[in-house]
């Protein structure tokens, strides 16, 4: 069997984490869902699947020497800047090409910085089954998750006919990308069965990617071989930029997935949280009575279905209030109705556009 | 006409007003309601009458050093510091016998040191009409301020007949105090007119005051005249520690005030404002669109009668959110809502319950 090499992209911004997340701090640096920053559980995750040196990150210029230093087990040469953020195609594009000009038989797992995922074992056997596959099938596989309730906030992924496979994991030929639906059509989708949330990770092999690249982004595949031609030499960074000046900002199922006929769905029945917004923040915090959620020092009185987040010394005083996200930091408070949660990426915009704000921002 | 002098009562605690509030750091010492502590403004109302060395202030020990570098024309020793809280009548009943030892004839006025009179010009007027009327009627003034709305905060003044005076300012006999009232009372109240609340300003000759203690307070009038024997000399603290030690804890409204036969009440026509919690202090700052009050640096979206005060270095961001206070020092945040501003103290008192949490409320 083929080597199996993962890399975590973690180029996101996590505007909605303010005050706490900073674009030089970003969702995946922070500790919101448990003790360590979101990216080294994602790591770990991994590393039950690859070693280290096995093990890529690609990032922005702004994050690379944070994400070395959470990641210290990781060489730092496997930690690539992107000259500039365009979307997840180019991004997988450059890992397969590095990789592949490595190992050109590999097999890649690429999976996001900033998601978490308790149930690690079946999250490993899930990765394992797929690489099988994808290296069986030469097919481009994407992890599909058991949707729980009519999320609006993710795309879907529609299953067509079983792929036989003798593991534990369940697979089935892509039968339609979902965009992210409305609020009907959701509850459609939960209704009819046989989708999944689109949870944005994928595993195939490298040369295979590569192929799917050269037929349906011709006009950026020659960078992609640049890149292969000077990995692992003094080449590389002048090549990912030659590329990245070139690349589409595109994402991959726009690009590929949804293009290729050799998409496969493996049906991830472990549980995932995207941690999309301090919302779902709040159910790895400590519960308090009345339905509030709290993490560090705070008084509460006649508080209800409150999130309350204190990351600096000192404390937050609550009283009589309901259905609010309050988080301070050192320099900043947020106060938020819990149902504007996706809207705090606005007061970073507003405060970018202050005198002075953007230091509170970036 | 006899001289005046002025005494200001600054012994509060203003928990009301935390974070921005500590036992060492109360609302009068605060620049809430406007560039400069509370106090300051009120020591500047009364200079318009006194010059400062006929200018005293009773406040606490705790506070004492503040207040001194806060007022720096008042004499250092005009600054007495009670050994314990006693309420107003101990505190009163302390500054006329030090002012009558040092001038016989002398008027008195004592005021809080924590509200807002923005109407100087009318305030000063009042104070001297009431001055001449003390001094003519060997009368306990106090203080009237035409009420504008059924406020259940405050006590009340019902006037009786009135008192002939010559100047610009009325004055009534008190037909009656009445404790702050039901809201039903307090509308009964308003529409009966010829009632006024009860300001807790005072303006009498310091030896009619010592004769009404002696009337009233027997027991308490042997502590009054060995201050008043030891005034200027350096047994004058001690005086001070004896008598509170064998004093009432009780306001001068029951003490005096309500069994005295000479109480005239002046209709007080100037803007007053006790600012009695977050709440009042709204009015003072910048207006914003949707009815919300701003201080200091904040990034606002879809909020809607909100009170923002941020008195620290960074930003306070708030989101669809209404009828909130929140208040931020560096450290800590207040968020609350408005109809709550009265019970801050409750998470003052909390917190002081909680481990390490003295240091955020003294």
């Amino acid at each position: 069997m083929a080597s199996l090499y993962a890399c975590i992209m973690a180029g996101g911004k996590g505007e909605r984490f303010w005050p706490l997340s900073r674009s030089s701090r970003p969702k995946q640096l922070l500790a919101i869902a448990g003790p360590q920053p979101m990216i080294a559980g994602v790591a770990e995750l991994n590393a039950q699947l690859v070693p280290p040196g096995r093990l890529f990150v690609v990032t922005t210029q702004e994050q690379a020497a944070a994400i070395r230093a959470a990641l210290p087990a990781v060489p730092a040469d496997n930690v690539i800047a992107e000259p500039c953020g365009r979307n997840t195609a180019p991004c997988i594009g450059l890992v397969a090409a590095l990789v592949s000009a490595r190992d050109p038989g590999a097999v890649l797992a690429v999976v996001p910085a900033d998601h978490c995922i308790p149930d690690r074992d079946v999250y490993a056997r899930t990765m394992r089954d797929a690489a099988a596959v994808a290296e069986r099938e030469h097919a481009l596989l994407t992890i599909g998750i058991e949707p729980r309730y009519a999320e609006t906030g993710y795309g879907y992924i529609a299953a067509g006919e079983r792929v036989a496979f003798p593991g534990a994991t369940v697979f089935s030929r892509v039968k339609q990308f979902i965009e992210k639906p409305s609020r009907d059509k959701a509850e459609a989708l939960i209704a009819g069965g046989g989708v999944f949330w689109n949870a944005g990770m994928f595993v195939f092999r490298a040369e295979d990617m590569l192929a799917a690249f050269r037929r349906f982004l011709p006009e950026f595949a020659p960078a992609l071989d640049a890149i292969r031609a000077s990995a692992g030499g003094e080449g590389r960074d002048a090549a990912i930029r030659a590329a990245y000046d070139a690349a589409p900002a595109i994402s991959i199922d726009y690009a590929v997935m949804e293009k290729a006929d050799n998409a496969i769905v493996a049906h991830g029945a472990f549980a995932w949280d995207d941690v999309g917004s301090w919302t779902s923040v709040g159910a790895y915090w400590q519960q308090h009575p009345g339905g509030n959620a709290v993490k560090g020092d705070a008084a509460l009185i006649d508080a209800e279905n409150c999130i309350i987040g204190n990351e600096a010394a000192g404390v937050i005083g609550v009283l009589g209030v309901k259905d609010l996200i309050v988080v301070r930091t050192g320099d900043a408070v947020l106060v938020c109705h819990r149902d504007r949660a996706q809207d705090v990426k606005k007061i970073v915009q507003k405060l970018r556009e202050q005198p002075g704000g953007s230091s509170l921002v970036d």
